[in-house]
C-alpha cells in the first residue's frame, strides 16, 4: 500500500462560514482613516464603493460569518480543492520532514482569487448593482472577478496595468471570454488616467494608478461599485475557506502542521490558509508557525515600517494601519506581479506587529529554483507568486534536516503558472535576475510619507 | 439542499486494471501490415520502436491488464479526476436533459494525455531505455510525455510541427520546464526532415512529417524508443481509466448515461471515456450511444473510407486498417490541432464499421459557440478539441428537448484551453472561419492511395 498522496473532500465539506480572525485577535487593528479628514471612516464613506453587506463584513466582530447558500453552490464549481502530500518533492530533497500543499490552481481563473470574487459579485448583485470596476496587475484578480461577474450577469470593467496588458495578452482574452471589458491603464477614460498620461504619455502603468482609475469609475457612477482582490478585511475573511478545508484534510491525513506558509502580496492568500490554523493557536489550541513570504525586492513585512498609509499611489483610498514601504514605492519588475504591492492589510500587519505570525523574504532566482524543482517532481508549474511558498517550504525542510528533526510543513499553492511561462523561459535560459532594494531607496520612499504615524 | 455538482473519488478508487475492449469485440480488428512486405507485423518488427511490454499490450487478448503499482502511484498526482454535472450549462440551455462531464484538464500537462504517457515512460524505464523520441502538433502530447519522462529520468526529444512551434511558444517552454528538448519539425536532424526541407525550405511541417522524424531517431539509436499519443491499441487501453472512474462516479450520481460523447483525433480520448461503457453494452449490459465527434474539416469517420493506410505521411509506419482520408490529406488549419489527423485507430474503426459506435462532424464556429457558452456557465475554458464534445452535447440536449424527452448525456472534457486563447480571441473578434472539404478533395487524396484495400 503506497503512501497516500491526495486528500480530497466532498462537495458537502465546503465550509458553511467564513472565519473572522478579528474576533480572536488580542489587539484589534486600528481603524482606517478618511484620506481627507484623517478621522475613522464610517460606512457612509465606503458606501459609494462597496455594497452595504460587504461594508458590514469589513467591520464585523462576529467570529463566523455565514456563507450564502448560492455562494456555496457556486463554490462547488472548483471547491473543495485538493490537498496533496508532496511525496515526490520530499524524495528529491531527501528530507525527513513531511510537506503538504493545498492547491488553489484548480479554479477556473487558476488561483485562489475566485474565493472572494464570487461572494463580492453576489452581494453586489443582491443590492442591484449593474457594474463592477476593478484593477488588475498580472491579471489573476481581473480574471477571477470577470468570471464571478458573468455568473451573476454583472458588467465587469477591468483596468489592467499597461505593461501587463501588452505582455500577457492571454489574460486579457480570458477576461474577454468571460464577457469583461479590459482597458490598458493609464487610460483616457478617467481623470486619474488622463493626469498620468499628460505627465508621461508612455507610462507603463502601475497597480496604484489602476486602482485610482477603477475607484474613480465606481465613485462617479451610481450603478457601479468597486471591488478589491486583497488587503481588506472582508477579502481576507472570504479566503479562510482554504484553511478550513485544509484543517479537515490534514485531519484525514492524520497530521497537523508545525509550519504554515503562504506567499504575501496584500494578505489574502496568506490569510486564507493560515487564519483557520491561527484560530486554534489564538484560542489555546495547537501552536503553529505561520510564515508570510514576500519577494526581497518588495520587502514591506521584513523591512517596511508600521504606520498609516494609502492603499493606492494617488491617495484616494482610506489610510490603513499597515506595514508599508510607502505608497510611492515602485517595486522592481519581478515576475510575481501579485506580490508587487507596497503595503499589507491591517489585520496581517497587526498580527505581525504582535509577533503572532512571521515573515520572510526570498529573491526571485531562489523562488524559481524551487519552482522548477517542484514542476519536475510534483508536476505542477506554479505561478511565480506561488513559488515563494515552495521556496520557503524547501528552506524550512532543509533547516529541519540540519537540526536533525522532522517538521510537518503545509503551504498554499495559490495558482498555476500557465500564463507566466515566459518567466520560466527566462530562468531556463539563465536570464532571470534578482533585484536588490537598498536601505536608501526604502528610506527615500518612506521620507515622502506625510501620513499619520502610529 | 442544492443539487450535487461534483462527484469525486478517493485515491484508492484509481482503477487497478486497464480495459482491453478487443476481448469483447464481436469482430476483431485486422492485423497491422508491414509497410514493405505488406505481411502482418510481428513483435520483432516493432521492437526497434517500442519496449516489449507495450508490444505485448498492443496485441494482447487479455480483457483486463493490470496497472503496475508505480504507475498507479503516479496517476494519483492528478487522478481520480472530477466528474461534474453541468448544472449551469443545463440552466442556460433550459434543457430537460442531464449533462455530465468528466474533466481531464486537471493533469499537469492539462489534458488526458498523461494517462498513457506515464505508463509508456514507465515501461521504457523498466527496459533500460535512456531516451524517447516523439512528435507533437499543438503540444498536448509532447508536454504530457515530457512530464512523464521527467518522472523516470528518461531523456525526451520532441519534434514539434513548425507552425505550432512558432505559434505556441508556451507549450515549448512547458516541455523545456520538464527537461525535454524540442525541435521545430521539419528539422535538419533527420533524413526525413532534410528531404522535406530540400523540397521546401519554408515547410510549415505536419504531424505526419514529425512522426517520420521521431520514428527515424528511434529506429537509428539503440538506447532510444518511439512513443505515440493516440491511434495504437495500447494507447487507447491506457486511457480507459477515464471511463472506469466515470462509471463509478455516475453510480454515485445515481445515474447512467444514454449517450457518451468525446472528441475524435486518433481515438484515445474517445476510447478513454467510451470503452468502459461499451464493455457493459457488449457483454449484455446497459445500452448506450457512443458518439465520436470530429471536425467537419477532417471528416475521416463520417466521409472517409475503410482500408489499410499508413499512420504517417512519409509511409514509415505499419499499415493500419482504418477509416482514413488518405495519409496525404492535409487538414485545414483549425485550432483543434489534436484532431487534424487523417486516420483513426484500428479498434475504433472496426467498432464504427460494425455500427457499435457512431460518429458526427461539427464545424469550428459551432464548436466555439459551445465553448464560449460553456466558459460563461461552467467556468472552464476548454481546449478547442474539447469544444467538439461540448457542441455535440448541446446538439443532443436540444434534440431531446425537441422530441420532448430527457436524456442523460456524458462527455469527456479532455483538456483546458489555457494555451489556445488566441483561438478564443479570434472568435470574440468575429474572425473565426469554417473550412469546408469538397468531395473532390477527399476523392483526390484517396485516389493517391496504393495501400491494400479491405
Amino acid at each position: 500500500m503506497p503512501q497516500q498522496r491526495k486528500f480530497t473532500l466532498k462537495e458537502s465539506d465546503i465550509p458553511t462560514h467564513w472565519y473572522n480572525i478579528m474576533a480572536d485577535m488580542p489587539n484589534k487593528p486600528l481603524p482606517p482613516l478618511h484620506p481627507g479628514t484623517k478621522q475613522p471612516v464610517g460606512p457612509e464613506d465606503l458606501a459609494p464603493l462597496f455594497p452595504m453587506e460587504l461594508i458590514k463584513q469589513e467591520v464585523t466582530s462576529e467570529k463566523w460569518v455565514e456563507i450564502p447558500e448560492e455562494v456555496r453552490r457556486l463554490y462547488s464549481i472548483w471547491r473543495p480543492t485538493p490537498l496533496y502530500r508532496a511525496l515526490e518533492l520530499e524524495k528529491a530533497l531527501g528530507t525527513k520532514s513531511k510537506i503538504y500543499y493545498k492547491y488553489e490552481g484548480v479554479s477556473p481563473a487558476g488561483s485562489h482569487k475566485p474565493n472572494t470574487a464570487v461572494p463580492q459579485a453576489y452581494y453586489n448583485m443582491k443590492e442591484g448593482i449593474k457594474k463592477i470596476a476593478t484593477e488588475t496587475g498580472a491579471g489573476q484578480w481581473g480574471s477571477a472577478l470577470s468570471f464571478a461577474c458573468k455568473l451573476f450577469n454583472i458588467e465587469c470593467e477591468v483596468f489592467m496595468v499597461k505593461v501587463s496588458y501588452e505582455g500577457k495578452p492571454y489574460r486579457k482574452i480570458m477576461m474577454n471570454t468571460w464577457g469583461a471589458t479590459v482597458h490598458a491603464s493609464p487610460s483616457n477614460l478617467t481623470n486619474a488616467g488622463r493626469t498620468i498620461l499628460e505627465k508621461d504619455p508612455n507610462s507603463p502603468g502601475s497597480l496604484g494608478i489602476a486602482i485610482s482609475e477603477a475607484v474613480e469609475v465606481a465613485a462617479t457612477h451610481d450603478d457601479t461599485k468597486y471591488s478589491l482582490g486583497s488587503v481588506l478585511n472582508h477579502v481576507l475573511m472570504h479566503q479562510t475557506i482554504i484553511g478550513q478545508e485544509a484543517l479537515k484534510q490534514m485531519e484525514i491525513a492524520g497530521d497537523y502542521p508545525d509550519i504554515v506558509i503562504a506567499p504575501f502580496g496584500g494578505g489574502s492568500n496568506f490569510a486564507g490558509i493560515a487564519f483557520p490554523f491561527l484560530e486554534n493557536k489564538l484560542t489555546g489550541g495547537k501552536n503553529i508557525r505561520a510564515i508570510a513570504v514576500e519577494p526581497t525586492s518588495c520587502p514591506k513585512l521584513t523591512r517596511g515600517v508600521f504606520r498609516y498609509d494609502f492603499g493606492d499611489t494617488v491617495g484616494m483610498t482610506p489610510l490603513i494601519p499597515m506595514y508599508t514601504l510607502g505608497h510611492n514605492f515602485i517595486p522592481s519588475p519581478i515576475h510575481a506581479g501579485g506580490l508587487r504591492y507596497h503595503g499589507a492589510g491591517a489585520i496581517v500587519s497587526q498580527l505581525l506587529k504582535d509577533k503572532i505570525i512571521e515573515a520572510d523574504a526570498i529573491n526571485q532566482t531562489e523562488c524559481f529554483d524551487a519552482g522548477i524543482l517542484f514542476a519536475q517532481t510534483e508536476g505542477i508549474i506554479a505561478a511565480p507568486e506561488a513559488t515563494h511558498a515552495i521556496a520557503e517550504a524547501v528552506r524550512q525542510a532543509r533547516q529541519a534536516d540540519e537540526e536533525g528533526v522532522s517538521k510537518t510543513i503545509l503551504f498554499n499553492l495559490c495558482g498555476h503558472g500557465h500564463f507566466d511561462l515566459s518567466a520560466y523561459e527566462q530562468y531556463l535560459e539563465g536570464k532571470l535576475v534578482n533585484f536588490e532594494v537598498t536601505q536608501e531607496e526604502i528610506n527615500e520612499s518612506l521620507a515622502e510619507l506625510n501620513t499619520p504615524v502610529i
